[in-house]
């Protein structure tokens, strides 16, 4: 059975998330909905996805403006088994009853609240309690990462407590009216953060707590931690856990890769679309273990992280893949995941 | 004749050089030579191109660090036609030598000077006076925007004087340690800047002055010009002698592309490697002529607009192909330049 | 007599001026009026300032968050002879009637069109015009600084016309949510911005375009100018003609003052309230003529440079004093505003 | 007696230095030394400081462009009590011996080595250990931070361990060629970063780890921190642990003093030089404290908060204030330390 895909609000994740569903061998796109009229929903169209008005007042207005419309976001739903909701904020609870009038299965973006579809989805921890549902709610790029990280540690029996902070990025790159901070850092008006607490909707027992501020850069979060073990381990122990893991991957300041911009340019370097990173960077040579307690450093490429975790959640609300292990292993694939970005170093070469 | 080439120098520009070299169905590129050690040269490894040590403390520092060497800058230049040297301002000039000692063409960048090779190159102003020399130079990002732009005008006999500022961007940005600037704007030490000279280097009766500045951002120029015609026409005239010339597309703020980044944004949508954008990107709708003045600003892609001269130039230096034109014509359909980067708007379409 | 001053808006401009209008000998300030109850209200309350509700609504708000307020505008308006109004741009027209009821000469800023008080007002140019009006607009920083240089070399009888390009600080310093711009640069969406109309509403001979577009800093505006002269002129004249106008001070790359956060921190070393700059600073070392073409760059302070001009616009509109140079001549002694911000140099001495 | 005081190193520091012994009432400044020859050296001069020549190269130098050289190095070094050096980070170790030689004390910045003067400073933690001293160092900027926060819930028997996480600026507002990073965020290269260790030169027993990260700002450093505390305790209880510590000051989100830079433009409200900060700003209404846990954020003024230290440094070398208590009241009195920036809280007004 071949998925048929929706994704209403063509964004910074909704248009990933288009690609990916089009690279997918188990999956067809039949559209993404949208109330812009501007360059980027008529960049949709001219990259052969069909685009739908979101609204009946965004339907006249695309069609004013000659972009090419292919119907409205019922005619959508009518097509699809599942709709993946990449709208703003506010508006995509509000959307949860158009996809249940239309008997449509939808999966939600970390914007939304655990209370809106009952069920927060990160692929690795708890892809099988999603299997068959109605809804979930892929949560945000920073707690994905969180519960990437911790979560391996506390599946390796590791994990006694976590405190972090995030640094964040201020908006996205493409974005220059909105949200700008200039030479300044704002921090969260209150701890903890709400990405700690949100991380226990997918792992319940974690003990997590959070900071974090905006920064004044547009690409990637980085993110500290200070973690108590449950035991002295060694450095070797932390790493394994990490290693055992999907979706993580090992950096090095050794090699140069000494800031977010310049993971940001391997990536480009790598030719991946957008230079998108769908794994959380983890500084394997800053890595400190000092008896019980360890600390890191990581980075969350927030644009393009939740991608993998929406393509797996698709296919756990259809049902046609009941192995979370499985769906990420084909995701992970035809997207190119990887651990290691740069190729093993060869054995001394005589000159 | 497939062209055997070499890249000199793996950096911001001679990356991508590589990428579009390989990408030629007339050339082949049997490897890239730089002096690094780190995460860019193993990259350029991982993606299969053979990687020389551009100096003897290079190879040996290759090879113990493990970097996969394939041999040494000499080595790579007894196989090669051409070779572009994209290696940094104080080094280039001093490799002339050596390429003439092994018998290689050899096509510079615009770090170095007019004197260096006695030849300056833009494809579509002068493509035929390289055709068969041993080396040329493909001058900057900003002069090959201003033959572009300023070149097609005079094309049509409608330039008369040329009065630009430059806002430049400060650094490239994969890079965090050197070059930048924060929170402040830093005009060029003198007037003229250095720019409008170097124009005429290639179209030499251009009357030009450039003042320049570098402002707080990474990604690409944006220039503003005061141009005086020949005499009084008529904005579609302007537009019509832009259109003529190739390499030139079309932006416009009603599209809501209204500031650098978003035309960024849309080349990482449009699927671009490493987002590039080879086009000198005039803003259309705020392009203005009164009487016998017209006004306009663009955008210059400092990372990538030089590529496909570059490729041009290997063509012309070896003389398989003495027609600018088509040299033109065959880069541009393998890179997918364009005149315009939306789908034109339907007829307004019934709902 | 002493001018019985208020200040409605205590913003950017308005915390300045209040400071100002205090320092002036012939002057008492009555207090500031805004709506604000945070922090910045709080700060006028401790620095002595007597603070009112500039609506009955702001009143309530800030009774009853403990701000100490001392009454209505209203109650301010009875008490003063003119009022600055500093308020935002969309608030400022509509004060207007509320200043003609009390009977109340009114300053306005550079935000409001010159409709509103049919009066555009830079001291060196047009003071005598004012002297005795209900109200005059100070027109915005831009516009002061172009009338200042240009005004300068047309009274010289050197200016033909004038073309500008003007890269625009994005948003204040202090200011972390509103207006940020991230990484790019922002053209204006028209060619000619509004800056050059605007100077004629001081100067209605000038022949002036002006281009401008902001770029990721917050302190400051960088003008660059192509000025067609009258004739062929030498560089001395030019410099001449700008000495003999009232607050422009020279700066000098080769003083190591070589970008526009060098300035500010000159500002700050001189021990300048808050490191303003009033003064017009050109760089005297990048002024270049060529023929009957001069080419100049200079800063514009943007949140400081309409405040010597608000004073003298104070004592216009009184009549108290009717001779411009006068009042600019206190103004400016009071402030503390020069020609020159490093002492001369010395005789070479002996060691 | 009045302690007759040089600063060697007219920079950032150095010259708020300068600026705080001159308004000291128990100090004269006799001088400052450089080796710079523009703007910086030239203001110097101007605000009536001797300038003397750090070397003889600079003494050449400096006449030869016409700054007045009051004499070398030498010349101030016979003519004070003590010392400041400010020098930068190579330069300073290597002017101890020449310190020495011309019996003078000294004191140094936290740039160089504790093993420097085999003792470093922090007026509330160690003043009486500095008293009759030949030399001390005053701390880093973040150490000091660190010193008196974290120092004073020692002092009050609440801390038992701390973790925090440094969000540094990259470079200094008036500084445009170098350290600039953009458009990103850099961490240091490990963990545990430099900043905890050196804390304990001043606190030995601090159980303390510290990671840290240049973002792309340039004023002012954001550290963040979870406390382990030695028991239960309740947020009011270490809010009095903080009241009880010199120069650390509360700030509120509620107050609108939301980010860095807010709080900056509230120093230059307040008309302080510069728009320095002396004091540690302690987000008051963010400390959250949970069972034997806290969590804080505060903000450090890099160019500033050295300064007070500083001057208690040159009093303790002296002995001429052998109380630490009451040189801190002396200075901070001088200066205008603050604990709160905002007046108070009125009681509700009757409108």
């Amino acid at each position: 059975m071949t998925i048929k895909v929706g994704v209403n609000g063509y964004g910074v994740i909704g248009k990933r998330v288009a690609d990916a569903v089009r690279a997918m061998p188990d999956m067809d796109l039949l559209g993404v909905a949208d109330v812009a009229t501007d360059w980027r929903v008529r960049t949709a169209a001219g990259l052969g996805f069909g685009v739908f008005a979101a609204t009946p007042e965004a339907d006249t207005a695309m069609r004013e403006v000659g972009v090419p419309v292919s119907g409205t976001l019922t005619d959508l739903l009518d097509q699809v088994d599942v709709v993946v909701d990449t709208t703003p904020k506010r508006v995509a609870a509000g959307n949860l009853e158009a996809y249940r009038a239309a008997g449509v299965k939808a999966v939600f973006q970390g914007g939304e609240s655990h209370a809106t579809t009952g069920h927060s989805f990160v692929a690795q921890a708890n892809y099988e309690t999603a299997v068959g549902r109605d809804t979930t709610r892929v949560v945000s790029c920073n707690t994905t990462s969180i519960v990437r990280v911790l979560g391996a540690l506390q599946q390796a029996g590791l994990l006694a407590r976590a405190r972090g902070v995030l640094i964040r990025r201020a908006t996205d790159p493409g974005e220059s009216h909105h949200g700008g901070i200039m030479n300044t850092v704002v921090p969260e008006a209150s701890i903890p953060s709400h990405q700690g607490p949100d991380a226990r909707t997918v792992l319940p027992d974690l003990d997590v707590v959070t900071m974090a501020a905006k920064a004044a850069h547009t690409q990637s979060h980085n993110h500290f931690w200070t973690l108590q073990l449950t035991r002295p381990a060694s450095r070797e122990e932390v790493l394994d856990a990490l290693r055992a893991a999907p979706r993580i991957a090992f950096i090095r300041m050794s090699d140069g890769l000494t800031a977010l911009n310049t993971t940001v340019e391997l990536m480009r370097d790598l030719g991946r679309p957008r230079g998108d990173m769908w794994e959380v960077a983890v500084w394997e040579d800053v890595l400190s273990v000092a008896g019980d307690e360890a600390y890191l450093t990581y980075q969350v490429y927030n644009e393009a992280i939740v991608v993998p975790e929406t393509i797996d959640a698709i296919r756990a609300l259809t049902g046609t893949v009941t192995d979370g292990a499985a769906s990420i292993a084909t995701t992970d694939e035809i997207l190119g995941v990887r651990r290691e970005f740069l190729p093993e170093r060869v054995e001394a070469m005589p000159a």
